[in-house]
């Protein structure tokens, strides 16, 4: 674990944020609970994670006794404006639900004004839950990039790219054009928020289109995302075309590689698995969504075992049916455990660094956050477990894992920013987004 | 829906609370939500659920605008003082964990005092995440007799029996004296808090131990509890041990019945899941805890699809680790999707049936509870939507099944008393008891 900028040794930055009182996870490989811990913050960097208090005169200090300090979670993969649908259409075999009600819709009511605001309520329940990290991909986003720097959170904000006409993208045939201008536009504005490009899927882009993608995004030096082996309908569907799987395809034609973002990898067979991990290429692991949709579920152990490189991920709110990633690793864990026929598959601890430095190694943020050590960028937050569901407390892996949702995280912080202080919201006016997605919402509830 | 005890209609109870403001969820067979509902309570009862808005001169008042009004949920499987041991023990090989880690845990751990602590523990969080009506099988039970008592929440309450030493049964070949003797102290002293027998397993009783419990478990007229089918490793040694599959031998030996309530049931063939239907057996399918332990997963949609009568539990705290119905909920419809390979399986509605009148009529009580309609105890919940995680709102079933968790929850009421307004209890105070637990946690904690 390197750190991106040590401090200079004579001059450090000043003390400009202290949480402390409660037991630190810092996720740190081999790393035991800090009790009493004391984080300070100076300049959006960590300075320091020891055990002690500091009395601050005049400081910053958030409260965390009866508490757990650990990383801002990373939700690895979703769609954030999709809020804007959720729990309009479930229980739905997957063909109608996607054909009849999710894409129509899209092409009706998303524009740069409901993706705005759609983002925003993705932000203000992400900030709510404990996540201080999104790597985002959809449609229109340009209006992403707005909500996502005015909400305070890291992200990394992909423009969707598909060769079908999809929301703002009138004439697929100029996808990479869309892409690239995107990539021009936003390419160097922010450290926290960046773009990238999001390829739907191997099998909704052509090969001209995937290494494409893949070329602007070396060019700019980001990931490329993709959906990757969601259904076994899309990989017999490639495998029929291709005469390759899928992770063969996209090595073939010179896409896969240790820029790529793979999300679901359900239907990988032992090989693509070993070929994945040889050329060090990323997975996101989304096991909610997948259950929903009954899609399968990702063989996560045996990708981690492989030394693969799996974070974990949400997907958006049409198919989970929120963002919560506390909620998500408890599904992981559990599912990891029923479909591995193993109950010690997929631990409490290896389940939350797959939702912290593993989601951080997958964005190819693992440089600036993931976990608490000096030098590293201040994405932290504080989850109260003086709470009835949350005693008595042995373990705090398994208390977050098993025990608690997103509702349990009282301070949320991101490049030494308070996002949220006892669960009230720094950035965002919750009334507002609420009140603006709402009247969004009337049109799409009509039909 | 029969109602228990109509009202005298020229002089009908008078009303002392009304909750108004929220959708109502009736969970009535074929009913619609009833938008800015009012429920007007009298004398522990529902009165009226209607459409409309009261101005109560000096009654009680319960605000639920910007909220769901719904029955409150039915756990019907836990063992609720196993919340001292949340956490304690995870991510094991089952038998490790039950033979080394639990069991040892619960030999030297547990006495009338702890299970009334660590039952009042489960009581406040039950209370907390919107159940108001429990199915608890323990050991020790006179002390959860008190505890339930205490909390106001509705609980059937059993008694465990077993052919091995456990807590509180040094003698096992007393074990039906005991249960005798726990029904005999209990039954009749209160309709809202009644005595059961719970069975461990046709596996860990014997045939003597099995016929022994209902016997008096129908002398008394409460249903009896067991569970069923847990892991193939039981199954195969009652087959070996009996030449019949266990709900065959259960049937066999007279056990089997519609006054039978098993848990778990995972590992059922088809010609037991039309023996349970005909029979009118009860199964309580507990997803959660049989993900954790890698035991399977119940056929809940074949089950429903042939007529079994199916409840929703959490199990313990030592296998789930939490007791949210809400959480449980989810789990229980992603899982069965995934399971199906249909994501038509288990839709919300069906799901959130399951926690309501599906698990007051496996315990027995649809007569009392399990929907909203004039007549029937008044044991409703209001969750508050809201909230960023559950806006917008299209559907009631779905916000609640698959954004919502149990912090959602603001007030809880039984037998017409508020036990939660606003998240504050009325009838527990939340310090005491956490600190109660914890003072014993501390031992259990070093070993």
């Amino acid at each position: 674990m390197s750190q991106s900028q040590p401090f200079d040794p004579i001059d450090p930055p000043s003390v400009d944020l202290i949480i402390q009182g409660g037991i630190i996870l810092t996720m740190v490989e081999g790393s035991r609970p800090v009790e009493q811990g004391c984080v300070r913050i100076g300049a959006g960097r960590i300075l320091s994670v020891d055990q002690g208090e500091i009395r601050p005169a005049g400081l910053k200090t958030l409260d965390a006794r009866n508490g757990i300090i650990l990383p801002g979670l990373v939700n690895a993969h979703t769609h954030t404006a999709m809020t804007l649908f959720r729990g309009f259409a479930d229980d739905l075999p997957l063909t109608l639900w996607l054909f009849e009600k999710i894409f129509p819709a899209e092409a009706r009511f998303l524009n740069p004004e409901t993706v705005y605001w759609g983002t925003l309520l993705g932000c203000l329940e992400m900030i709510a839950s404990g996540t201080t990290c999104v790597s985002d991909g959809y449609f229109f986003q340009d209006a992403a990039m707005e909500a996502f720097m005015k909400s305070g959170l890291r992200a990394l904000v992909a423009q969707g790219v598909i060769d079908f006409p999809a929301p703002g993208i009138e004439r697929p045939e100029e996808n990479l054009l869309m892409g690239r201008s995107f990539l021009e536009r936003w390419a160097g504005s922010s450290r926290r928020v960046t773009p990238g490009l999001f390829c739907h899927s191997p099998v909704t882009c052509s090969e001209k289109t995937l290494r494409g993608a893949m070329e602007i995004s070396r060019e700019f030096g980001v990931p490329l995302q993709t959906h990757l082996s969601e259904t076994t309908a899309e990989v017999e569907e490639l495998v029929s075309r291709t005469k390759e799987r899928p992770v063969f395809y996209l090595d073939h034609i010179g896409v896969l590689g240790d820029d790529l973002i793979g999300a679901h990898g359900i239907h990988l067979d032992e090989d693509e698995i070993r070929l994945l991990a040889d050329r060090g290429a990323r997975l996101v692991h989304v096991p909610e969504s997948n259950m929903k949709l009954a899609s399968g579920t990702a063989r996560v152990q045996d990708l981690l075992d492989a030394g693969v490189r799996v974070g974990l991920g949400t997907d958006g709110c049409a198919s989970n049916n929120n963002l919560d990633l506390l909620e998500e690793m408890d599904t992981a864990a559990k599912a990891a455990k029923l479909f591995g026929g193993d109950p010690t598959h997929l631990g409490a601890e290896a389940t939350l660094r797959m939702a912290t430095v593993g989601g951080a190694s997958v964005l190819g943020l693992d440089e600036d956050i993931g976990t608490l050590e000096p030098g590293k960028r201040a994405d932290l937050i504080v989850v109260d477990v003086n709470q009835p569901h949350l005693q008595p407390l042995y373990n705090p892996y398994s208390t977050l894992v098993y025990s608690a949702t997103g509702a349990d995280v009282r301070h949320a912080v991101v490049n030494g920013k308070v996002l949220m202080e006892d669960r009230r919201f720094t950035t965002l006016d919750p009334d507002e987004i609420m009140s603006r997605v709402n009247s969004i919402a009337e049109p799409i509830r009509g039909g």
